[in-house]
């Protein structure tokens, strides 16, 4: 028999097939990744090709005319029924008759990349744990007897080397109308995670099923619940929503909620069934938007924290909330939806849970890990997740250590006096002028600054309502590189800072950014207690971050990469005037924006993702702070503000170097006199 | 180190231990089934065993006093607290010393042998799914984080060899209270089918759990589901319970409820339901009964036949009531109860149901060749199960055949002029005096025959209702014998039969067995009618049993079983006269009584055996007797009368034997005329 040789584009891969062999079927055998859902039956047309014609003098072939069989009636019919962009061939029906070079598209590659858009980009390959497979299951034969999903077994290991399957009761109860509707074709969603075991059908339709298939990437957070629709086939992302956390009624961060299920019998009962509702409406509401059905829903990759990883499967969280932090269990979970109670999903979905680091290091900062892989880094590389808890990585790819640190909900704006969530109306960035001390700031849903001609128009309605996490910081920052707050936290007097601006409230004083209580608008200043507030977190956060350097035993980080959504808005510079995390060049410190989010994402979409983040998890070093002597220590020393004049101060030198310092007069600082560090 | 020589009885493993040895790890290191749960704590006294003294020939020992260690502290406070038989010694405290003799008792044994009464012993061993361990998990370490969840795996797979475990939410939820109120002892209840997986905690208890572990067998009959509630370390039963399947109210026999579904929408779910409360109520009413509570239930092993495995599976049966009967699953089922929404168990209770062998040859079916086990026996044994479908098996060890025959309810009581269940009142048995052609009876409740003196005092509590299946077999075989009845059916008249009890009754004859209408009372008379009914009951068994025979080329079997409650009480004499069965030697026929909820038992009591009657299955031989002209062929040409003065007539011979016959003056007998095959 004759033979010919192939090119496949872009993979490079080549061989000589005999000529009539059509195209799909030389693509596996060349290894080559050519989709299909119906197994070369051209009905699916995933496994689209362009022929090339012509000299490929890189390849070494000229493709003559006639190097593919006729266009013929099968490929007529789906192009007339579905359409089919011009130079297209269905793979499973072009036979090879002569030399060719053939290019695969990537939508029909099974395992196209799906390419984050961040400036770290991370290349996923897509290896969805649920994919569809067409299959001729044969009929029932009285003389050989056995149960029609036997049947579909067989044609699974037969049609697609599937070696075992199984099935739930729901899926068992559609199986026999399914066939006969499909007269014995039909569609199956297959599960398969990484472990070993059989697949499980999660769904099963008569003949090809046309519909989609989705997973849902879902970052549940103690304040709010955040989730990304994905295409289970290309990566794509339909929609996102976010909803509040319902728990939020039992208290608004994590400790809180523990004491409310210690103090509460059934406590933990009632937050289990708040926070599986919350998934459920917004499981809904993303249906909604995108338009598709529940059904099409088939997989959910949740990523959250101990506390809210323990609530959402229903166990009492009481032990997180006391030394030694015991998870009830810490390794990647795999179960139904309807464990949760889930119904806005397919009945059959399976709910995937990435691995717990440590007690207080959840799965969300193994999301983090999985979005940033510290352990793949060649530079040393600190992740910081910024929330009421912040979770800590640094490593590279020797070694990766974890802890994390409970800074408080100051940096999300709360505790502060004019503290609010970042919403539309409050101030995110403040500049205050060293000379002048006079301040100018932006507000969320605004582009010009305050002193900017049009702001007011512009800030009209949302109104300025408050100062949210990162403008808080950068307030703190600027009041003290403008010299009005000296490096152990206090704020001078107007005497000693030249501007009215620092008015007299109680025994210390606070800054005034913005009044508009003539008008009966809000006074928004930044008060000691203020600067306190920061400086308990931003020396929580500087200690961990210390803590594992340390363990480490390095004084500088090569890059800093900060996640979370408050993360994306902190200023680096601002965060490193305030010593919130260690030093390192300023073009060094990212956003990774959600990582956690993004870390779920890849999960959906790659199971070598999940079993290369549960192997990595099991390596990472954890440090508990909370009985870390040094975390103390450093937490302490921390506790001063860095020089305004040192670009990337080392807290060492900080404490030696000349500074501004204002007479208290004997007025008691609360929290700052055990704390402040004497130089 | 010093040895000594231990011998186990009553296996006769022997070997040297070192002195010091405790009388457990000996027994461990040679192989000796001697129980334990606590891992040799000293807690469970599993391990109970008792040390010989003096001289033993046959093994050639001689113990000497101080053969084992003095009895302990930890023995006494047992012993103090629970009671120890004297003579009895903990293994796990007691060492050998020396050399010895010990008696391993038969309840230390784990896999202790399960003998059945029944006359054909069949020896179960103990080898149930799920077991008791006592393990002693290492506390949290906050410097080493992993889940309670993980060390448990841990703690198992270091002390009992147990390679992987899995738990559902429901577990995870009990996990971390019970570890802690057990100072970090625990007992579980895992689970582990033959199939390759995890073991399953089912459930956990702080320190050593001192409750029961139960399973159901449970045979869910289209009438009636009985089950048997058994102990799932020693196979006992502690009590048997039995009630109406709620879906009588749907159609008295199977294919009725099949029609009930294809004719009413929602219909199977409807009867699936019915079914599953049924089961519930029946597992709430054993509990009851036992004394136990729902959580001491972890297991049930449910056979049906598989019409009512799909319905309470929830899969509507519609395909079972058409050609080609497809199955929508044949093989074994390891499912949770949740699933079935069975309340009355432990909620992470799993249920088993056996294979089933085709559409009409169900999981029941499995569970009588899993009691009899046709696949192991020398001579060609045929089983049959009778009820509404007989279910038939016939083979030896070469080969065994299986198919089932649309019998009717005849046997059962139905569709006889007087017939009614099996109940006090019920005759059940006849003789007809062959030269008076009088006839004497005995009922259900009362061990006088109806001629005998004090019958009606004894009988005067339940009356005499009517006649039950096995009742109207004895007496047209009575009839037949005693020249009442010709070898087509036909009841003589009473100048042909000399009696006035062959009474006209519109065209044809009855023949009165009982008259207490002048009282008000019943007249049970056995029509011919009756004789039709009967006739084509036993013709479609006898054919069944027939086509298998042609199947492995035989015209005579071994020996014949008779299962199920019904066949439990069939007269192997009359059965065999009426031409029911095959002829065989009459000391060859047995009951097997109710071998399918056998069946059940052995398979909730031994891993085992569920893998074997699931290869046994596999490999059985399917003929299916609806599209198989052979079985019409025998069903008509059995539809005579065998010869009464034959003892075991074949049907070839019948016909051409003399024989009485009766003129029948023209009249139609229906469904006889067609049938009847022309000496």
């Amino acid at each position: 028999m004759r033979d010919a040789l192939v090119v496949f584009t872009p993979s490079g891969k080549r061989g000589r097939v005999p000529v009539g062999t059509p195209v799909l079927t030389a693509a596996r055998q060349l290894g080559v990744d050519l989709d299909s859902v119906c197994g070369g039956r051209g009905i699916c047309s995933r496994c689209q090709i362009t022929p090339g014609s012509g000299q490929f003098a890189k390849h070494g072939v000229h493709v003559a005319d006639g190097a593919l069989s006729d266009w013929n009636a099968v490929e007529q019919r789906y192009k007339d029924k579905r359409g089919l962009i011009d130079g297209r061939r269905l793979g499973c029906q072009a036979q090879i008759m002569g030399d060719v070079v053939i290019d695969v598209p990537p939508e029909s590659q099974v395992h196209r990349q799906v390419v984050r858009k961040a400036a770290t980009a991370r290349t996923v390959i897509m290896d969805p744990a649920t994919r569809l497979y067409l299959v001729e299951v044969s009929e029932p034969d009285m003389h050989e007897p056995s149960g029609d999903f036997e049947r579909l077994a067989e044609a699974l290991r037969t049609q697609w080397d599937i070696p075992e399957i199984t099935a739930g009761l729901d899926v068992l109860r559609k199986l026999q109308p399914a066939l006969r509707a499909g007269a014995w074709q039909v569609t199956v969603a297959l599960h398969n995670d990484h472990r070993p075991g059989p697949h499980r059908v999660l769904d099963i339709w008569p003949g090809m099923y046309e519909g989609g298939l989705y997973g849902l990437a879902i970052d549940l957070g103690s304040t709010t619940i955040a989730a990304h629709l994905c295409d289970l086939r290309t990566g794509e992302v339909l929609a996102s929503e976010g909803v509040m956390n319902p728990q939020i009624r039992f208290g608004e961060d994590l400790m809180s909620r523990v004491s409310y299920a210690m103090m509460n019998p059934g406590g933990d009962v009632e937050m289990t069934r708040a926070v599986r509702e919350g998934l459920d409406s917004l499981t809904r509401a993303i249906s909604d938007t995108a338009g598709i059905t529940a059904r099409e829903i088939v997989e959910a990759v949740i990523v959250c924290n101990p506390v809210m990883h323990h609530l959402l499967l229903g166990i009492d969280p009481v032990e997180l909330g006391q030394a030694p932090f015991a998870l009830a269990t810490s390794e990647a979970l795999n179960f139904g939806a309807r464990d949760l109670s889930l119904w806005g999903m397919n009945p059959a979905a399976r709910i995937y849970m990435l691995p717990c680091i440590a007690g207080h290091v959840g799965a969300d900062a193994a999301a983090v890990a999985l979005a940033e892989s510290p352990e793949t880094s060649d530079d040393l590389v600190l992740v910081i997740d910024v929330g009421t808890n912040a979770e800590i990585l640094l490593g590279d790819r020797r070694r990766v250590l974890a802890c994390s640190s409970p800074t408080g909900p100051a940096f999300e704006g709360a505790q502060i006096s004019a503290g609010q969530r970042a919403a539309p109306g409050a101030i995110e960035r403040v500049e205050i002028d060293p000379v002048t001390k006079e301040p100018r700031f932006r507000i969320i849903g605004c582009d010009l600054w305050s002193d900017e001609p049009g702001f007011a128009a512009a800030s009209a309605a949302s109104g300025i309502t408050g100062i949210c996490g990162s403008g808080i910081i950068e307030a703190v920052a600027e009041m003290r590189m403008a010299g009005l707050v000296d490096r152990s936290g206090l704020i001078g007097g107007p005497d000693q800072t030249g501007t009215w601006r620092c008015q007299p409230e109680g025994r210390t004083h606070a800054y005034l950014v913005h009044d508009a209580s003539g008008t009966g608008g809000p006074r928004i200043a930044v008060t000691q207690g203020d600067i306190r507030a920061i400086q308990l977190a931003k020396s929580a956060l500087y200690a961990g971050a210390r803590l594992l350097m340390d363990e480490i035993g390095t004084d500088r980080v090569d890059r800093v990469v900060l996640a979370g959504a408050f993360g994306a808005h902190i200023s680096p510079k601002h965060a490193m005037v305030l010593g919130m995390i260690p030093d390192a060049r300023l073009d060094k410190v990212t956003s990774a924006g959600n990582a956690a989010g993004t870390g779920a994402r890849i999960a959906l979409c790659s199971r070598a993702a999940r079993a290369g983040i549960e192997a990595t998890v099991r390596r990472i070093h954890k440090i508990e702070t909370a009985i870390e002597p040094r975390f103390q220590e450093h937490f302490v020393a921390a506790s001063a503000l860095p020089h305004a004049t040192d670009p990337f101060p080392e807290l060492a030198q900080v404490v030696t170097l000349p500074d501004v310092s204002f007479n208290t007069g004997g007025g008691t600082h609360d929290g700052t006199r055990r704390r402040r560090r004497r130089g």
